[in-house]
């Protein structure tokens, strides 16, 4: 098996103290390699990364044209929130537009991934429900499908319910990947969870951004939901938190999606551009490190980095690590992208 | 640079999703490796894991025994604890009997590490204090040997500072490792972090657990360190942690002590061995998992697990994944030593 290059260094003080391996790549809307980090052929499970594909059924059905879905509610329905009072309302008003409530949701119950939000709940006397779970607003744009399509939702999360091979063949059609139904795994929040190359990823993600050789049926809905995910970045994840905060500081020029086990994805618009990270041991802290050193390593090389956007991704991708008292104790560094 | 082999898979269904490479120890108290899987000569950043071993001066130094300091109290200066109200109430108890106060301690303050804990804390309407840092007992130990010094406190986190000296001493006597305080890094709790050897992480451990090569004094010590942790484990950590769990369920077979970046050191005394694994990623789930699992291959050899030692090491070497509908959706495995 092919080692991983080393991508990002932990130090303490100026000694290393941890390091992650992974893999990265950027290609084009039809699939071309334009650096490549590792094996970006070999597979990788996109988990939350993928939710802005997995969202293009609710506009390509009708749904939220039929149920007048803001751009706001399109881009919860592409986020992994953090359970914020501003997400948890977005996604019942979803719900009541098309006549649910959150008792039809099936992603599970889980306390607030923001752990001030957490806290903050706590602290009201309340408990988390489902629409707390960051997958809530994915869910409830599944529901709207249903709801638009006239399904009975029970067991929407299945592979097989017709809301799920909609689904499923919307990321088929975006990636180039081929998706066999009866291999589906299982995600956090029940839907299935398919593996598929590293680059496949990247294209999706070229796709969903320039909208390059689409139908003009899901052009049309990239566009709508880029759009929504731009216009929106606090649904994303939340103020303070890494999708949220790259796609609004970069404001249009780069959307980024994060998934769990080390994965993130982003568009770079202007390029045609998609990239997919993965990092071996699954840890977030590096699939962001190393997908922000890579948006500002490509976005250099073409002279469309903005002084903001610099800031912001150079901020993410090399930081000094403080203890609880805000003493200086190291480092977080990329390693050179020889790329190949 | 020798590439750590793979240690920990994390499997989505049948599919590797992640996975983690480290390195590992078992040694004697002579130094001995007994068995190694990667550079183990190369260093580690022990972080908390030494905490057992910060805590000898607290003996050597006799505050223990000035002070009436309870084994429970002993553990709680060897832990990580969750910040629950009873770790909050045992590090009162050790400061009121040295007459001193939390504002002396210079740990910083963080929300409980335990997040049940930390939203308990809300609920309540309180904010943390530097009591609820997860270092507040190994802290209020070190004020205890100032106090029984005679020594101002104030910078007591320093390297140079008279406490920290004797901390920096006890570490060195323990684990053979030189160590160079102008070469001292800065820790998350403000006090100085020495990287070592891995093996002499496992040495120190071997020596903590059997007294064998130490001076009777350091040997005296070691014994009333090794007796509290065993006697008091819901002070390593908190209930339903692994340092607690695991030692608890092992009662006295085996302790263990975690520390950030993926450390986990061990102590199996029958044997007379130290075990030290250190995750190339700092992930703490591998480390547990392949601390769990050296734990158990070891003890089995030798005969020396016992039925519930054993369902408790398997359980945390290798376990299935629950979405958050408690739907079975992949495995944690350990990779087979082999050994070297």
């Amino acid at each position: 098996m092919e080692v991983s290059p080393r991508l990002l260094v932990v130090r303490r003080g100026q000694e290393e103290e941890s390091f992650h391996r992974g893999r990265a790549v950027v290609a084009t809307a039809a699939g071309e390699k334009v650096l490549t980090l590792g094996a970006v052929d070999a597979p990788v499970f996109p988990r939350s990364s993928i939710k802005p594909i997995q969202a293009i059924p609710l506009v390509t059905s009708g749904a939220a044209d039929k149920y007048g879905f803001s751009g706001a509610e399109i881009a919860l329905a592409c986020g992994s929130h953090g359970g914020s009072p501003l997400h948890v309302a977005t996604a019942k008003s979803i719900l009541k537009k098309i006549g649910s409530s959150h008792d039809a949701l099936e992603c599970g119950v889980h306390w607030p991934l923001d752990s001030g939000e957490s806290r903050a709940l706590a602290a009201r006397g309340e408990k988390p429900t489902t629409l707390h779970n960051n997958c809530s607003g994915k869910h409830c744009g599944f529901l709207a499908v249903g709801a638009v399509r006239g399904l009975d939702t029970v067991g929407y999360t299945d592979a097989s319910h017709p809301i799920m091979r909609e689904v499923t063949n919307a990321i088929s059609l975006m990636t180039g990947a081929e998706l066999v139904e009866s291999q589906a795994c299982v995600d956090g929040c029940a839907i299935p969870a398919f593996s598929m190359p590293l680059v496949s990823v990247a294209a999706g993600f070229a796709r969903l951004g320039a909208g390059e050789g689409l139908s003009p049926s899901l052009a049309c809905s990239a566009k709508r939901i880029r759009t929504a995910i731009v216009q929106n970045p606090i649904m994303l994840s939340g103020k303070g938190r890494v999708d949220t905060s790259i796609t609004a500081e970069c404001h249009g020029e780069v959307f980024v999606k994060s998934g769990a086990e080390g994965v993130m994805a982003a568009s770079i618009p202007a390029l045609g551009y998609g990239l997919a990270v993965k990092i071996d041991d699954g840890a977030q802290r590096a699939a962001t490190a190393v997908m922000a050193n890579l948006l500002l390593q490509v976005l250099q090389k073409h002279s469309l980095v903005t002084t903001k956007a610099k800031s912001v991704l150079e901020g993410h991708a090399r930081f000094r690590l403080k203890n609880w008292n805000g003493a200086d104790v190291g480092s977080v560094e990329p390693v050179s992208l020889a790329g190949s």
